[in-house]
């Protein structure tokens, strides 16, 4: 890199290499989060709330509150662990009876993909292991790419091979809306304890349930009743991204003091410290249970998209594709009943008729679930998303035809 | 890890091993920041503004406008680079007839350490060179700790080694608060025009000058009149930390295009983005360019401290350690004028005589500035500056009687 513009020619040595890692990387993430602003397609790609529903009221009270009330502390550095009332706050809402959480137990993080991120670089050198279910979250994987890890596929019942750690969302999983249910969860609480390594849980969506029991949290089930601090091997990962709102960028892991140490160690060279001034604002809204109060009305417009999404489909694409209707969560997991069908190659034709999605094989790089896609329900209204599936049914059709007469 | 408490003897497997840098990371940032919270010693130690002048009514005001006039869209996720408009503002702001600059040109990052992270985390492979001034800037070092880089001094004047970037702070550098002259801005530039890599200039401290002309930075001084969009190898970092506050995080890059795409990728895996509220809000206040007009009541402020912490050092110190009175900045470097003193054998006195302040070694691991400390004049009024002064005098000559004692 010289110091020419790119209106000249370029003198001088090229610039250094990029580190390998970004080679591997993808910006489909980024593309998406920058799409999800333009008008244009109807976009079914996204993991976005309804930015619509945020609570705008609440945050703007929050905020005035945090700055009248915390003044200067709202503002400055803080501990790198996070603010000791928002700590405590989290610990104490998320205590059961089995279940007895101190501060010591929780870090404050920018949004819980940073937890991700951290869980990764105080663990992973390269070439060490990480279980995770197959699909799973593109996130974590883009948090994980510059640690160089192998993955493995975590065996729900045999014992586990050697890993630093297992990456479980067992609610309504991101990208299949796929629940754990109680004796799924109890296996992999035996294998954990097994092979004596961390297991992640992460779970962005546990509140967005619109049907069906509650199952205990993977970091309930792990506690020892009658211990004053949790010392157990699960790190439980929460966020106010999907009950408030993102832009706040709070969010939280709840684990081990040990781990709780070593994950500051890492943020401490990342950011510092998550915003302050976010965390007063995350305070006061959770004294106030001002997330806990907005839920409801998330469900009833979340549960209300779900079932429009799903019966356009039922109408347009169920000679297609076959899903299960989710129990919660913001997606809905269409596998095609062609089986060499690629979601990939269908997408250009998509965005031809005005739909995105996201294709399977992102979620997967063994390609194993590339007749698969990914369906956002939660950001758009009902007649946007039966628009959305009509326009996909559409160019499913368009592109079948197209691969029948190219064979 | 079991899922037994630390009241139980632990059963099963040890935990897996942290990843190779944590062992040699310190939490001493860390250690610092919590510091700083406690009531207890006078602490010298810190790189923290002084938080009873932090403009919380300009944010007040900016966060209240920041939701009425963007609303959701200051709550949701944001491209990866940082609000287009922020990124139009600071591209505006920072252009000069010289320097012409684009929103292509900005990264938005959570905090200016952020950026620093993401520079290394781009380009960095084990064992890969990184320039840098020796001492330097302890949280740049922690950023770039688990990409396991090697460092070399960086040679103002000789040829430049191979090397993925060089890093430097051209005004008031931390520790040391040295400015780096034209000429030495010259020189940089050439040298790393020769070798072809990014050269880093970290700029946290170039509006807090507090007398002396002002440099030009190395970001205008690489650039090519007449071209529209920057395409140099610096790149370039700035805050809002140090002229409004730290607790908003919001920091920017700003360099050639190529660059802010790859420092995207890595910040996508980082935290998604900035958090869009405090963009918003740093949005509002520089379009009201109260950061700049906040500027002289710092500058005030922080001079009469600079001045008060020297001329009680000149008073109790000057028989032990020299220093030079820096143009600007947060700090003085003190060396002991006994060149065999080791400071990071001397904080324990400070501690006991209730002052703290930053060993040299911390900054450079070679031990080459052993006898070096860092004292922060920023964040104490001049009595509470004084009376530190005053306890480390104390506590560096019962330091030496004690050595004398041992000998």
């Amino acid at each position: 890199m010289s110091t020419s513009s790119n209106t000249a020619p370029s003198a001088g040595p090229r610039p250094p290499e990029f580190a390998t890692w970004m080679k591997q990387g993808n910006n489909i993430t980024q593309q998406f989060l920058s799409f999800g602003r333009r008008p244009g397609p109807i976009v079914l790609s996204g993991g976005l709330p309804a930015p619509e529903l945020y609570p705008i009221s609440d945050v703007q009270e929050a905020a005035r509150d945090a700055l009248e009330k915390h003044g200067s502390a709202a503002l400055g550095y803080g501990a790198v662990e996070g603010l000791f009332d928002l700590r405590e706050a989290i610990a104490h809402r998320l205590s059961t009876d089995r279940l007895s959480l101190a501060p010591e137990n929780v870090l404050i993080t920018t949004g819980s993909l940073q937890a991700v991120e951290l869980i990764g670089k105080a663990l992973i050198d390269p070439g060490d292991a990480i279980l995770a279910e197959y699909p799973t979250y593109l996130g974590a994987l883009d948090a994980w790419l510059p640690r160089l890890p192998r993955y493995a596929e975590l065996p729900h019942e045999a014992p586990w091979p050697e890993a630093k750690f297992a990456y479980v969302v067992p609610n309504f999983s991101n990208p299949t809306g796929a629940v754990l249910k109680r004796k799924a969860r109890e296996a992999l609480l035996s294998r954990s304890a097994e092979s004596g390594i961390w297991l992640v849980e992460d779970d962005p969506y546990g509140e967005l349930r619109y049907e069906g029991g509650v199952q205990p949290s993977l970091l309930e089930m792990s506690a020892v009743p009658g211990t004053a601090i949790y010392e157990g091997s699960v790190v439980h990962l929460g966020t106010l991204s999907k009950t408030i709102a993102p832009g706040l960028r709070v969010g939280w892991a709840v684990c081990a003091p040990d781990m709780i140490r070593a994950l500051a160690q890492a943020k401490q060279g990342s950011d510092l410290s998550t915003s302050t001034f976010c965390q007063a604002v995350a305070l006061e809204l959770i004294r106030k249970d001002a997330d806990r109060r907005h839920v409801p009305t998330l469900i009833d417009a979340y549960r209300e998209r779900r079932d429009a999404l799903c019966a356009a489909a039922q109408e347009h694409l169920a000679d297609l594709f076959e899903w299960s209707v989710p129990e919660g969560g913001m997606f809905v997991w269409m596998t095609a009943r062609q089986p060499g069908l690629d979601t990939y190659a269908l997408l250009p034709f998509a965005l031809e008729a005005g739909v995105s999605f996201v294709p399977g094989s992102v979620f997967d790089s063994r390609g194993l679930v590339s007749p698969s896609l990914r369906l956002n329900f939660t950001a758009n209204p009902p007649d946007i998303l039966q628009e959305g599936v009509r326009r996909l049914s559409r160019a499913a059709r368009e592109f079948a035809s197209r691969q029948a007469a190219a064979e």
